[in-house]
Parts: structure tokens; sequence; C-alpha cells
């Protein structure tokens, strides 16, 4: 678990900004649950599976009550949903805070990090999954992605288990085979071909999966085959088609999922999100049955990915700087009027001579020093340096409206 | 632990960004340091102190490590600030989160609750503690508190200690009598009496507390008090006399503060934030001896106290109802177009029948309902409906301008 930094405290906070500005617009509210859960309820049948279940921070409180940190905002959800039956449906809610897996940490990979999650509650069928992804390629775009630089991967676990049927995986044995689907990225064909063989699964499907397209196999049902193809339509009819991949191989690593599921890849890069449709989930928890679909954002990926992409000036615009003690009150004085016109504005709170305090806007990228010294009080004025070009101009303590301009 | 439900949840962000914006007006900058923290340094001696130390919540992870959930946003900080001793100073940060106590739960105290926090790291002296005060001022104000509405409570530990000395405290008791005194506002003089006599502690002191002024009592050090008069000089040159209120009997509970110390009250209401000077704390984490001043207000009782004065509408602005499902595609066209120019929106995703929606839309508060019919399509219009009046109006589909500038 780590710190962020101001500079990237900074980065990731604007990346959570631009997330729910986007949330907002497709009409989502804010929910928030706290990061300590009954452990029971986290490690449920059904919710995120053995796979999660190892990774859950788990410990007990004076009263001998087991609690756990959340691993993902779903769960959560669906217990909120299943307590509060009276929201009106769809309840489409988001929520961005820390999430928790004990897990071995490695590139983007940590045992705390921030998920921005967005779920519709009380809606089955295409137009929720379709709003679903399309607040995903909103969001990308939002944070500087350009077409071609990321793509979302659909995939329906109806139609990957019809097909798994199809290749002699037995139905009882369809849970595990998922989970080994799903480490594909991760340890490769042969990794999960030798899993499959481990845990008594034809390996076959594996040759089903290359392919956009069913491989001539004769599905028994073909509903899922259906629904995928009436969502991938819908995109297409509004232009999102070139952000989406229908990808029969993906699983995804999560028990709950019934349904649509996706994942938002970068190009070259890792998986920063990924969701789908979780029908069962709510009733699991005692609520009625509802159907329901949910994405998440991983932040602390986007912000690796992001990186220096992202320029966010987060400090103070302008440092205030009195020469010498007896001016401090004076300086104070023009701090608050400049702070009053809603310029973030610091001062120098330890009596530092001019350079240190020029060398300390220099460290923290402050752009403008205000100096403010015995001629220009007489004179009802003050110096203002613009630090980039080293450049100085005096202002008259009246026109602080000029400074104001100046600095923007 | 609780949920925030989407309204308490939009009002508590409401909240959070108000104060943010005052935060960063004073050119504070973000950190965030993990919910997690090692057991050992949150327990640290001179840290929080015995109270808070039976309040920590810990548990062991899977390998055996001792972790605990942070209790404040301060001793995180002395650690961050410790291990990074390269941070230019004065380092002016800000971070809200939530903070974990496991305490008797009551009216206004909460196990988990969100502080927002602000320090000055690296300053010592009066334009610190004065800024920090300020700050405090500045987002109540912005929180739309009056001036008679709030009061900054002030006092000085070092002056309360000079104070205690005279009274037949023993300096070995001074951190006992504290965490007595400190109860005053919960048990009252009465109680606080009978603690400070079961801890052999000379009861005197309380009829010293009184007055806001030195009750003719003959300090041995009187810079505490020098220190005192310097800073409500100072905040009443900027016109904040009116908010602060100098009270010799505040103590504040955690251990750390070495020297002023204040708390922010709302009339008849509870504490609301408070903070102090903590010279001493960075050092005992193995950094440079660093002096510091935080505060940090509890959000939680900030939302309390606000409850329904914050007016939020979190949710979307406009609802789009297509007639008859035939209409969906029409309708999520539309949609998009009306997000696209930055309208919070929603649409029926369930097809529902119009009434159905327009109860909807009443439960979620959405103010304007778009209804879009076999007809209007015809005509290239739609129907814009007002939930408060029921008035309706037509639009055109190529004037979506007009439908932005009605529901601002």
């Amino acid at each position: 678990m780590r710190d962020f930094a101001p500079e990237k405290a900074g980065k990731k906070q604007w990346i959570e900004a631009k997330i729910k500005t986007v949330f907002e617009r497709y009409g989502f509210v804010p929910l928030e649950t706290p990061v300590v859960e009954d452990y029971g309820l986290l490690a449920k049948k059904g919710s995120g599976g053995e796979a999660i279940k190892d990774e859950i921070y788990c410990f007990k409180d004076k009263s001998g009550r087991e609690l756990g940190l959340r691993f993902d905002l779903t769960v959560p959800l669906a217990r909120f949903v299943a307590s509060n039956p009276q929201m009106p449906k769809p309840f489409k809610r988001y929520q961005i805070g820390p999430v928790y897996r004990y897990d071995r940490p490695g590139a983007s990979r940590y045992r705390s990090f921030t998920q921005a999650d967005w779920d519709i509650v009380g809606s089955t069928g295409t137009m929720a999954d379709f709003e679903t992804i399309a607040v995903a390629i909103d969001a990308m775009k939002g944070l500087g992605f350009k077409k071609g630089e990321f793509k979302v991967r659909v995939n329906n676990r109806k139609l990957l288990e019809e097909v798994a049927l199809c290749c002699n995986v037995a139905k009882g044995k369809i849970v595990d085979c998922f989970r080994c689907l799903d480490k594909l990225d991760k340890i490769g064909e042969k990794g999960v071909e030798k899993e499959l063989v481990e845990k008594g699964i034809d390996a076959q499907i594996l040759g089903q999966l290359n392919v956009k397209k069913m491989n001539g196999l004769k599905l028994k049902d073909t509903t899922p085959l259906e629904e995928m193809e009436g969502l991938l339509a819908l995109l297409k009819k509004n232009g999102l088609d070139a952000f989406v991949e229908f990808d029969l191989s993906l699983a995804r690593g999560l028990e709950y999922y019934t349904g649509i599921v996706f994942e938002v890849c970068v190009k070259g890069g890792p998986s920063v999100g990924g969701g789908g449709r979780y029908d069962k989930l709510v009733e699991s928890y005692g609520g009625q049955a509802t159907p329901a679909v949910d994405c998440s954002f991983g932040v602390d990926r986007l912000l690796d990915v992001l990186g220096e992409r992202v320029k966010v000036q987060k400090g103070p615009k302008v440092l205030v700087v009195p020469v010498g003690r007896e001016l401090q009150e004076k300086a104070l004085d023009l701090v608050q009027k400049i702070r009053g016109l809603g310029v973030n504005t610091a001062m120098d709170l330890n009596s530092r001579g001019i350079s240190k305090n020029l060398d300390y806007a220099n460290k923290l990228g402050i752009p403008f020093v205000v100096i403010l010294g015995e001629k220009e009080l007489k004179a009802k004025e003050f110096s203002l340096k613009e630090m980039a070009s080293g450049k100085e101009k005096k202002i008259k303590m009246a026109d602080l409206g000029k400074l104001q301009k100046l600095v923007e």
C-alpha cells in the first residue's frame, strides 16, 4: 500500500473528477458504502468466488465480529440494494473508493487500489448493457485516449458457457473453466491448457476462442449469441463500434457475472477496467431477484498508463513574499485579498529571504511570485515575477484584477 | 459503519468539495496515504496517546504483520514527512478520507468517519497558526455558516500546562490532567472533578478555567501567554476576532499536540473540527525535528449539522422517455445528443409506460422529462415536461440548445 505524493495525488484526483463527470452525465448518482464489511458477506458463495476469497483482508473487531476490507464496490452495492428494496429502479449509482486485495504486488497490481465503479441495478437487457459500455468509452475519451488507443473487449458468459458445453466441458466444471480462461493474458494459452488439463477439463475449448466468430459450432441455445449480436448492432448504430471488439476468450475472474462481460484495454497496456452483468448477486444477499450490470475502472492503472500525459497544476498559483518581517502583516493582508478573488495563493510563513522563496516556488512549481518591499508598499504597489520567464512587473494594490488576469 | 444513500452522499460530496476549494485557495496540495498502516506506527508513544490506542482497529495480515486502520490523517502524514525529508518546507497538504475508531457509537459519533484534514508542516509561529484557523473560518463560511453560528475556540497547551503547574498539578500528571479536561463537554465539570480526584490530581485547576483571562495567577513562564495574545491580535487585525474565542479550558484529546489547540464549534451543536500544533510528532517517527500545525473537519458531523440546509441536485436533470419500444433507439440517439451538450441525462431503460416514468422521475427528483412519441418524431420534435409545474412544451430536435437553456 502506497502514498500518493502531491503531484500524483493531484493527477489521481483529476482522473477521478473526469470519470465522475461522465458518470453524472449519464444520470448516475453517488453512493458511499464503508471500506469495512462483514467478512461473511464478502466471502459468501456466489459473490467473488474462491479465487478472491483468499485475497480478502479479514480480521476480528474487539467484540469478536469477523470483518473484512471490501475487495470491490459491487458486492457492497448488492448488499445495499438487497437491504433497501424501496430504492426506485433502475438504480444507477457510482462509487469511487479504495478496495483491498491481498495479492502478490506486481506491475500495476496493488494491494490497495481505487475503483471507480458504475452500476445499473434493476434493468435487464441491451439498453442497460449499452449505457454501461458507453460510459466506459466516454470516460476514456474524456481522459484523453483517442480512437485506436483503447478497446472495450466484450463477451457474454452465457455464450461462452454454450461454447464450453459444445466442447465437452461438464456443466459442473464451467466455473473452474472460466477461472482458467481468465488467466489467458497472464499465463498464455499454454499455461491455461496445462491448468485446464490439471482440473480434468477438455482443453479443446481453447481452439474455439482464437476466432471472432463461432467456428461452425452448433450451439444448443442460440439466445446468448443473439443477445451479443443485438448489443454489437446497437453499439454500431451509435458509432461506437470502432471502440469495441467481440472477444469470445474473455471470461473475467469474479464469479458473480452471469451474462455480458467486458474489459477496457489500453493498446499494448494492461486492462484498466471491466465489468459485466450480474443478475443473481442481489438475490443472493437476500434481496428480490434484481438484474444488474456494472463496470469499474482501476484508477491506479489509469494513472500508471496516463503518467506524463496528465498535466495538473494543483498547487498555488501565487506565492507572496514580504521583504523583511515587518512587512509580514501587510503581506498577509494582500494575500487574503488575492485569495478573495479566487486565486490559489500561498505566502512566506518562514520569514525567509527572496532567493530562498524563489527557490521554494521553483521546487513547488508555483508560477508567480509577488514581492512586497518597503519601497513598493510606499508606492502602493507590488512586484509580480513570472517564474518561467523571470520577468517582473509592478502592479498597483488597487488593481488586483490585473494580477488575477495575469495569473490565470 | 454506515452507508450514504445517494441524497446524503451527494451532500457529503458537496461539503467535501467546498472545503477542498478553500484548502486549494490557501495553497494546500493533496496527499493520499492508505487507510491501512502498520499497527506499531499508529500505537506509537507520543502519537494519539493511550485513549486512542484502545480505539484502533488492528489485525494481522496473512504474513503475520500487525496492521491497523488509521484513526486520523495526521499520524500518517507525520510518517510520510519523516520518510520523505526532501519535501520542500513548509509542506502544506490536505487530505480528505475515512478514519476509524472503535468507539461506542452515539449521536454524531461514528466508528468510521470522514476527516478533511489540513496541515502546515515545517513552519513554526503565529503566521502558520493563523492560516490554519483562517482556513477553518473560510471553510465554515463557504458551507453557509454565518457569523454567530459558529466559533473557533482557541487555547495553547503550553499555557494550560503553566496554569496547571500553578494549580499544583505535578509535571508527570499533566497528560492525565489534559485527558480529563478534554471531557468537560461530555461529562461536565462535576464529572471531570471526580476523574481528576480519582487520578490524584488537584482539582483546583477547574476554578481557573471558567474565566477568559488569567485569574491573577503568577505564571512562571509567560511565553505561551504572549504567543496566545500575538495570535489573537493577528486574528483581530484580519477581522476574524468575531469568529474566535480564547478558551483556557480547551485541552483536546490527542496526545501529540504541543502548543496551540483549537476546536470549531457550531452554536448549540457539537464540535465539527479541531486541531493544533504538534511540533514533536515528525521527529518521533524518525524524521528531522519539524514543527507542524493541523486542523481537521469531521465531515459527518458537518453533514449532521447542515442537514436540510444543503440543497444538492446530484441526479440527472432530464429523463428521456420513448413511447413504445420501437422508439427506443431514436430516444437513445436523442439522449446521447443531450448528454453531448453537457446536460446530465437518463433514459427509460425498462420500456415502461409514461406514467410509470413520470412516477420514477418524481421519486428521483428529476426536474424534466422528455417524451418522444411517434407523432413528435414525425414532426422532428419532442415534448419537454417540467415536473414541478406540470407544464409541457414542444421543442424541435434541431433546437437542442433551447432545451439546454430551459433545464439549466
